[in-house]
């Protein structure tokens, strides 16, 4: 019970809004499920399984179930806009799961938080 | 594309961390599975797809792709915990998805956040 309690007390909440230098990424969804598992991979996450939905007007919003929780993608293309969440427990690197989608994404610049979770 | 402005402007970020009175609730996917599908519902939703998985110790990973962003769930059965994430726009109304889920699990605590998203 100890040990979990204290993988508990790792749980956080990575969110990145990330605005792209090229948009026509945001509308490639092979691209962007290709940037998410690299992402989990970067991190040490394990992906159990994933959903990803195409828009009419070509954004992309997907998902993978990890052994960790989950990672989340949602694109904006018309304001060149993505934004990613990834809920997280234990030893996954959040910083690298972020890093290594900015660098698939063309990331210009991006907005980052981490939250504690589960602390109340 | 002002309107498009102004529904990235409404984009927001809910999170809960909820404690449970009964932990049995948390190893019961088909239960949990109806709690984010009435959640969604209950706020203006509109479900586009789901992934789910049951581990080992019974907790439950549970996300919905949603036509306004996802609405997930994760389950910490020993701790009587779960985390419920909501990333949306729009006019879904984030208190009502949250407050149906609280009934439905039985929640006896919940810390609640909301986050205005993309505003960097």
């Amino acid at each position: 019970m100890h040990a979990l309690l204290d993988q508990a007390r790792t749980m956080r909440l990575y969110t990145m809004d990330a605005w792209v230098s090229d948009p026509a990424v945001l509308t490639d969804e092979p691209a962007l499920r290709a940037a998410l598992h690299a992402g989990a991979r970067a991190g040490g996450a394990t992906v159990l399984g994933e959903e990803f939905c195409v828009f009419a007007n070509g954004a992309v919003t997907g998902v993978l179930v990890l052994a960790q929780s989950h990672l989340s993608l949602h694109t904006w293309p018309e304001l060149a806009l993505a934004n990613v969440d990834l809920l997280s427990y234990g030893d996954v690197r959040g910083d690298d799961v972020l890093s290594e989608i900015r660098s698939r994404l063309g990331v210009e610049r991006a907005a980052v938080t981490c939250v504690p979770r589960a602390v109340g």
